[in-house]
């Protein structure tokens, strides 16, 4: 017999109150940082702090958004479905163009990868949306493109691609601009939960 | 002008180069290794080498499973939704029964969290299945109790839940059972896109 605790609202108090024990936010506003408690608490990991970038507006113009109904634009399937679809203020749409019929053959027009040309599909939908990039690299660099060619601006971008092979850049890339609301982890880590998470957060300030 | 790889081949051989150049994977068998790598990639992070744990039979399991139709039972839809279908071997089904209309009442009844209760409607599944925990520490203690009060034997399980409350000590507790196949992440890290990129390394060895 295992000894654990089976109450799912006591599990996340004690998680948030050993993240917040744990962590250093003192770098944060409030606001934010029930965002990067729920960026910990998807990652397990409470230095990533040192990593997380945000702009001072970011939660309130992604909250602003949600609440008048903007979509959630995400680059991946896994980050589309870890939205809580519960937490969002006007049953917003969370779209992912990933498996659009267009998709492949943007791809290989654009000479780029899949995830880079769904971004181009977000065009309709962009203006004031929260966007979310937890996967591709390539796709927070061609929104990043995108932009600076007239691409209407969303409310709010979480960018926290992964991995080994442009994460680091892209996401420096987003943290350099000054045109921008945006959340965003330095270096390598990020990915699909972090992201989520993200989304999660400023969907509801209930924790 | 952003300057950055669009040659999604590219990304992955160099992302895996990468990671086999920094990484410690001497304590894993060829097979394993690439199961490894592949979570690795999924989180950015080459020192996740200290944490995995892996029987020697886990990958030739989960293998000879899926090549012979086995399903894939995930504790998360985002893990769900993170496998790769084009990489499974016999169109496999990969199913959640987290939003099944039984598993509140299942929680409600057992005084436990909805994905520890969905848990229990993978009895009629679980025989020779691959399980995937990458959310819920109390689902894979649920599993192992399960199994002790006669569940069926999984093929092999991929137990990597995240957090801070319960998700080391279930990792330990798989770690310890000499009763089955598994890779486990031990400590808070792990996640659902650990998980399902262990799934997909596990569904096909071609990188």
């Amino acid at each position: 017999m295992y000894d654990y605790i089976r109450d799912g609202a006591e599990i996340y108090r004690q998680s948030f109150a050993t993240i917040r024990a744990e962590s250093d936010l003192s770098a944060f506003d409030p606001d934010t940082e029930t965002v990067v408690v729920r960026m910990i608490h998807a990652c397990g990991q409470t230095d990533l702090t040192d990593d997380v970038i945000a702009t001072a507006a970011v939660v309130s113009s992604a909250r602003s958004a949600l609440a008048a109904g903007a979509p959630i634009l995400c680059d991946a399937t896994m980050v589309a479905a870890g939205v809580t679809r519960r937490r969002l203020p006007a049953d917003n749409e969370v779209r992912c163009f990933l498996s659009d019929p267009r998709t492949p053959e943007l791809a290989a027009q654009l000479a780029t990868t899949r995830t880079a040309a769904a971004v181009h599909l977000w065009e309709p939908h962009i203006a004031g949306a929260v966007v979310a990039v937890g996967n591709a690299p390539t796709a927070l660099f061609e929104l990043l493109t995108l932009i600076d060619q007239g691409f209407p601006h969303p409310a709010a971008i979480v960018g926290a691609p992964v991995g080994f092979i442009g994460a680091a850049e892209s996401c420096a890339a987003l943290a350099n601009r000054t045109d921008l609301e945006f959340i965003t982890v330095l270096g390598r880590r990020g990915g699909s939960a972090i992201t989520a998470a993200a989304l999660n957060a400023l969907a509801s300030s209930v924790e």
